[in-house]
């Protein structure tokens, strides 16, 4: 049963498109079978993490293709890097509507191909679908930790810091212009915050080394707040941040100096790839270190405390004016 | 950002519907992390598997929630038995439409509870999206197997008989009565063939014990002539098949009585999700052994010989008249 398409047969993609993605993977045999097969290092178990993007949910449809497909695959490094887990294959279910060219799929494909190669990784299954639907990625990321190391949510105890890599609210924000909920700001401004919205730069070097240091972690994929709530609820206690101490980019310091209500923006919009994560005094000196060996700002941004009475949340954010920020929603909920 | 929908937040949904599937499963930390670890048991390596099912091309938009989550989870389960692997957990990409009621996923999630309990395995990590395309379900299933003895597509040889499990064709029938392309048979026949379209019966409890016996396995999906075609590719070899040694259904050998073409859908219209394999003499009363064990039909349909003249295709099936068949097309293609 062939379907109306600008594609060729599904072989033929698979063929042509994916299992190039595949050579040098030895468990993959060349996407020509059924199954793949992997197996962790000695000493290790494998971490796994599926996560999707929607067209028109997670990015825009008019976004080039190489930049959706390294956005797929970068939202579940980030969540690998989060854990401290070494990245080491993927699986992908692509549902791919008409409108879908084989130039868009080069376009697509080459994109995962320099990814690979920036991550040391590569495709070992999936499936190709057409949908009479938006564009979907869903990608299976396969990374490894030693036993029952994998950096965990639930860790935080009261009087750690907390701690974020890169900057925030950057990708909020390229969001907002993208939207034209902003004005656009000056042209490198906007260059860089629409590619930090749409390239995210999952701290995957960096998060293996936080095991031994940080005593929580997750993702900024829902929003700062949001994020940094999720640790709390597990680990049962608050968190105060100070927005004085969040580290802003060029580009979002010039926004939010015109406009200081973007931080409410910035905190809960999502989309960062950041890694949030608490870490008792004694990791401080360390974690100077790898922020200098890395080039990469691990900044402190508020302290753990024990939790609030119900009402009042998980997550106090006192503002730029000092005063408490209030939220409505803490984040980007799916639903 | 909340979407109007029917369901209430995508937190709520994971602990009230998906959690209880993680349940049990040590690694999955209760879905309330980032990721799950796994790792194979000694001497073993995962064998891994995508697949997903989208409404409208794989399943029907009015079937019943729980039958449309089973068989999201069966076609996965049904390569891994091919593979000859032990499933272990799975985790699933989950795009729900507007029209989606907390109804609708109970019974979703019940139908994955009970497929749960009768596979052994367990739910260890997912992501919900809502869409406003097709409902649509991706799955990653992880399954083990001794290292190195993956069951392969390419290991037939000369002289090879090839087997298929159970009866052949009765799914594909089963949709072409629920869309009316055939007249309905009486009650019981129609009940069981379309039961046979909606609930795969994956080969789990035999797929491990053809390690050893089998040279060639694939389970059939895209269509029987399609599926050995691959084996045929991937080995460099052909096949004959005798339409006489089918083994059928009960209802399947009334309607062919009546209509003897239809032994071309059946051939070619997929679904069935049995095994079919190769195997040397050697195998044949280990084979019959195994058949007697399980309970379960394998029947020797045909022979692997030297390659055809390439215009002649891979795969020759003798029809029930003793004259070769043709096909327009060997089986499903996804586009």
């Amino acid at each position: 049963v062939k379907r109306a398409s600008a594609l060729p047969g599904e072989f033929e993609i698979i063929s042509r498109y994916f299992a190039p993605l595949a050579s040098g993977a030895s468990g993959a045999f060349g996407l020509l079978d059924d199954a793949a097969v992997i197996a962790p290092s000695p000493y290790h178990e494998l971490v796994v993490k599926t996560d999707a993007i929607v067209e028109g949910v997670h990015f825009l449809a008019g976004d080039p293709p190489g930049l959706i497909a390294r956005k797929a695959l970068r939202v579940n490094l980030s969540d690998l890097a989060a854990k401290g887990a070494i990245p080491r294959a993927y699986l992908m279910d692509v549902f791919l509507p008409e409108r879908v060219t084989e130039n868009w799929l080069a376009g697509f494909t080459r994109g995962l191909a320099r990814d690979q190669e920036e991550y040391g990784i590569h495709l070992i299954g999936g499936d190709t679908n057409s949908t009479p639907g938006p564009l979907t990625v869903a990608i299976t990321a396969l990374g490894e930790v030693r036993v029952g190391r994998m950096l965990r949510r639930g860790g935080a105890t009261v009087d750690d810091w907390i701690y974020v890599t890169g900057t925030v609210g950057d990708a909020a924000l390229g969001l907002a212009i993208l939207r034209g909920a902003l004005p656009e700001p000056a042209a490198a401004d906007m260059a860089f915050l629409t590619d930090r919205y749409r390239l995210p730069r999952p701290r995957v070097s960096l998060g293996p080394h936080l095991i031994g240091l940080a005593s929580a972690t997750i993702d900024v994929s829902d929003g700062l707040a949001a994020d940094l709530g999720h640790i709390c609820d597990l680990s049962r206690v608050a968190a105060v941040v100070e927005a004085t101490r969040l580290p802003l980019s060029a580009a979002a310091r010039v926004l939010v100096g015109a406009n200081p209500e973007l931080m409410t923006t910035m905190l809960t919009g999502g989309d960062d790839y950041e890694i949030i994560f608490t870490a008792p005094q004694a990791a401080v000196e360390p974690l100077a270190e790898l922020a200098r060996v890395h080039d990469l700002p691990i900044t402190p941004i508020g302290r753990i405390v024990a939790p609030f009475a119900k009402s009042e949340g998980r997550v106090s954010v006192a503002g730029l004016d000092g005063r408490p920020m209030r939220f409505d929603s803490l984040g980007w909920a799916h639903f």
